[in-house]
């Protein structure tokens, strides 16, 4: 089955064409600046094609996709129409409403509009992609793929906030959690490379953004973020945990509104704030061994960080048999997982550095012999799980 | 050498008379209400006192105090000039400027001063006490003994928050931690009944509010609350950990300034707003073992985080020697103990169940004979420190 899966942003739009068996992808690319001027990445057949072009808004963004695929020199398919299957939908906030991928019907939309306020940034691009999709493609099923659905596992006692639990039912203030697909994928390769019938597995998926989760027997059971992507860990420019009292301490002494620091917090903070240097931790670990001692600060911060989640995971779980690195950073900094394992032989952690130096694409084992927990890299796939979500739902429609 | 230990707070005044090397409190108190009406309870020589009478300062409740050390029945000394050495003050924040116990004069004074918006609350109301006594007992000694001292050992990688480097030079953001007296206090108990030279220690200070610290060869390496005493653990009426993004979210939907969030976070959260029947957790527990699901929730919540941290801080040691509990929950609550130890077998960590249901004052042992990891209840008691650092410093001025 040929799934398109698409990811609308407030101004951008990204998407593959995959097929869902096989995890062939046929097309994919980026659209970017939609409503300021516009941007086109598309890579197929080998070729990557960039176009300056006019994209006032999603829906020429989405034609302009559609046309590609079935037309031109790099053309993938013959006709929308008849090989598209289905659309699968990378939306970020599925609330309490969606602990699974759905087919997406008139009461989907209007759950997804309910949960605009928790997802004011996300929500509305996702919802705008779905009605534009219904629209150019009728009578085609579109499914949502949630970065929540896979947390709704966690038990009250780990996902609520000691606050007035009249919060949580009148506000829906808890922990949701993200990045759901990519710790589900992993967490499940893991699972295999096991070959254990329970596990206690723990991702740490870092990117840009990241999060770490604990996934016992195949369901999450706590991760680092919470109601938004803010929470947890060090991010490229995300603060991660700090008191909540350095919010309105920093509101007085910088003179900005509650929203502006969230913000700040959000844009401004995390590696790019401490170092001063970049989001980017390669720039960062650059510049450390040159001798920056802020970048050297901002990557112990990240790796501290790191280990602390781990280690309070492993002690959530009762024992770990696994400890998945993986997305840009997990998959590629070697330093970084090498810093995280330190000094915890004692927990039975052993990083085997020979191991975790060698660059090499693929899953891989980086513990040593004698580690009890295996120590796995594994290069995660959300685009495989939205397809193959979209493929499990909609494949009585083609029966 | 007889010491007048003083905890002045912004409508209130604890105070113990005690002997430094004894350890003999000779009368102690709380004086209420100060600048609304007042109220005093004394106790001395076996009898509680308790006044209701107009206290429109702190100066007339010192004065209230020395009057009731040196005369009447109840009195302990004969003179407060002659009999009392020196006055010891707990001061709740010290910044970066203190990381020990210091002799009062107006540079301390001058530097309290400037840390005033870090602890807007507490640093004023200290002030105010140490002058009153500079003015009813002039001459005498008074030293500032330090929350935030202990724990000034902390490594910038562990005390630095993820927030623009700048608001740290500029502003003073980062964690300083609290109850260090306690924690400084229990550790050096537990390292003496480890009797080893390098010690990995982790102390949960669990009161009305409460703390975890990691504590390696004597030293403060991290801790739980942070720029302020709201972050980290689940507390009587305080919410501990959250979304930073939960503060910007409540005050749109709840109409609230951020200040009226961060004290709603600090007086109505925690395991009074989960439960909604008490900050008091055995009112909670009584509740709990009725049925009350909110109050079984609250308890959770509350020994889940407390697990999560003395999880996090043994990866942060590397090992851990021994887990105390101390203060009114950790010395006082079984439950809460057995909980918090509950599936940590797979770190050394073994709680014994008979030792630790058996009621008993004084510090004890309650693991099991096969536990890597010991196990304590030690009983705090801050106002020692005080009375030694105090004894400590002024010794000399007595030669």
């Amino acid at each position: 089955m040929l799934v398109l899966i698409l990811n609308a942003g407030s101004s951008s739009l990204k998407y593959q064409l995959m097929n869902h068996a096989t995890h062939d992808v046929f097309a994919s690319g980026l659209a970017e600046r939609i409503g300021i001027d516009g941007r086109l990445v598309h890579e197929a057949k080998g070729t990557k094609t960039v176009k300056e072009v006019n994209l006032p808004t999603h829906k020429e963004a989405i034609e302009l996709v559609l046309d590609l695929l079935a037309n031109g020199a790099q053309k993938v398919i013959d006709s929308v129409e008849k090989d598209i299957d289905a659309i699968g939908h990378r939306v970020v906030h599925g609330g309490e409403y969606f602990s699974k991928s759905v087919i997406i019907d008139e009461n989907v939309v209007a759950k997804l509009e309910r949960l605009i306020p928790l997802a004011p940034l996300h929500n509305p691009a996702h919802i705008m992609g779905i009605k534009i999709c219904m629209e150019l493609m009728p009578g085609k099923p579109n499914v949502a793929v949630f970065d929540t659905a896979f947390h709704q596992t966690m038990e009250p006692s780990t996902y609520m906030y000691a606050v007035p639990y009249e919060d949580y039912k009148e506000h829906g203030v808890r922990k949701y959690g993200f990045h759901g697909t990519s710790h589900y994928f992993v967490s499940n390769e893991a699972s295999k490379l096991l070959n254990k019938q329970n596990s206690k597995i723990i991702v740490c998926h870092l990117g840009n953004g990241s999060s770490i989760c604990a996934v016992k027997d195949g369901k999450s059971i706590d991760t680092s973020m919470g109601l938004t992507p803010l929470e947890g860990l060090v991010m490229g420019t995300r603060s991660g945990d700090l008191d909540p009292a350095v919010i309105s301490y920093l509101m007085q002494k910088k003179e900005m509104s509650a929203e502006q620091i969230v913000d700040y917090l959000n844009k401004k903070s995390g590696l790019l704030g401490i170092s001063g240097i970049s989001s980017d931790l390669r720039e960062i670990i650059e510049a450390s061994t040159k001798g920056d001692e802020r970048a050297m600060l901002s990557i112990d911060m990240k790796c501290n960080r790191i280990k602390k989640y781990i280690c309070s995971y492993a002690g959530v779980l009762g024992g770990v048999d696994a400890i998945c690195f993986t997305a840009g950073v997990g998959e590629n900094a070697s330093l970084i997982r090498e810093k995280v394992c330190q000094g915890l032989v004692f927990m039975g952690i052993e990083l085997d550095k020979e191991k975790n130096d060698t660059r090499q694409s693929g899953k891989r084992e980086i513990n040593t012999e004698s580690s009890k927990t295996k120590i796995f890299v594994i290069p995660t796939n959300e685009e495989y799980v939205i397809a193959n979500d979209t493929y499990t739902l909609v494949k009585d429609l083609y029966k």
